[in-house]
């Protein structure tokens, strides 16, 4: 069984444990072939998906998260799945942070991910055209624009997920889940998170139809 | 004796208090048939002021601030030189965080602007696609995606400026300036900051002109 997590930039595959993320433009059929059970939030990539493998599932009608928000990303319902009490950082082409109390999500939010988070200063001025100085602590104030933009990028997304979390426990995932996480004592990263709300998905529908025989 | 400060967006006049904002588009000669005095983050429409209006001087060169920070923008400098102690808040464009302490520079910092940073989710995904949520206190966890991106750019912002100011005073301006100073106790609105930026630097230039004599 494969595993597909369709996002805005990548479709991650996870394939007996060992999960690759793959552009839409080196998608092909000879990657996979077996089954494919996905979740999409991206229409046009799921199209492709679905136009390149012969085999395909989509799981959205069985990822089922106990809430309140209406529009809830099924990525971001699937990791939820995962944990009973704690926030959910996923921090992909978006970084989504959601609460979970008693297994119930009890709502969230979204900051642009750090490719487009820092994309937005060359818009505003050439002059603020830039990339991420990975080096940075954002602790001193900056005393240059890479270092104020980084520092900008940085502390606000730091500052606010921590506000979120306080002393709850914190499950990072995404592409840049591994580096943020870092910022935070009390972070966990797990690459696997999305897959692992699905693989739970499927085993609660199949205990379901057991039931129901 | 007209001000004009340039910025990527707009063009700031100051002219014997009154201020306006114009876009490049609608800039003419007709506005102003009196000297114009201006400083510029913006070389195209730095070159625009010029060819539109016959006499214009440049003040970029007498706004004297002391600091360490390489690049810093002159209308940033100019807003410093309005205070003592205490911090800048520059929400245009982009949004600037300048801290100064007995008068000196002591760094700062640079986030989206309130409508470059809302723009930025609807790159990521058509489905990210809003505007902010005005009437939105973000306390509360979001329950939908208008109000978990209105969340997530005010919260950011909010929550890294209340880090920087501490218990200082705050100088809140520019066009976005009034509506994020509410969210400050200690915040107070001045759109004239620039402006009285720029007339200290010409009173000090003068200043310096008769004691040479």
């Amino acid at each position: 069984m494969v595993l597909c997590d369709i996002g805005n930039t990548h479709f991650h595959f996870w394939d007996n444990g060992q999960i690759t993320h793959i552009l839409p433009k080196h998608l092909n059929k000879h990657l996979f072939d077996q089954e494919i059970y996905y979740i999409s939030v991206n229409k046009q990539n799921e199209k492709m998906l679905n136009k390149t493998f012969k085999t395909t599932y989509d799981l959205e009608s069985i990822i089922n998260l106990p809430t309140k928000y209406v529009g809830l990303g099924v990525d971001r319902k699937a990791a939820c799945l995962c944990i009973t009490n704690g926030v959910i950082v996923d921090a992909g082409s978006a970084i989504t942070i959601d609460v979970v109390a008693n297994s119930k999500h009890q709502g969230g939010y979204i900051l642009p991910g750090l490719s487009e988070f820092i994309q937005a200063y060359g818009r505003i001025s050439p002059a603020l055209k830039t990339n991420i100085n990975f080096g940075l602590e954002p602790i001193e104030l900056p005393l240059n624009t890479k270092n104020a933009i980084t520092y900008g990028v940085l502390k606000s997304i730091i500052l606010t997920i921590q506000n979120t979390i306080g002393s709850q426990r914190a499950y990072f995932t995404g592409g840049d889940g591994k580096y943020l996480a870092k910022f935070f004592t009390q972070a966990i990263y797990d690459e696997t998170l999305v897959f692992r709300g699905m693989r739970i998905s499927i085993e609660r529908a199949l205990e379901r139809r057991r039931n129901q025989k």
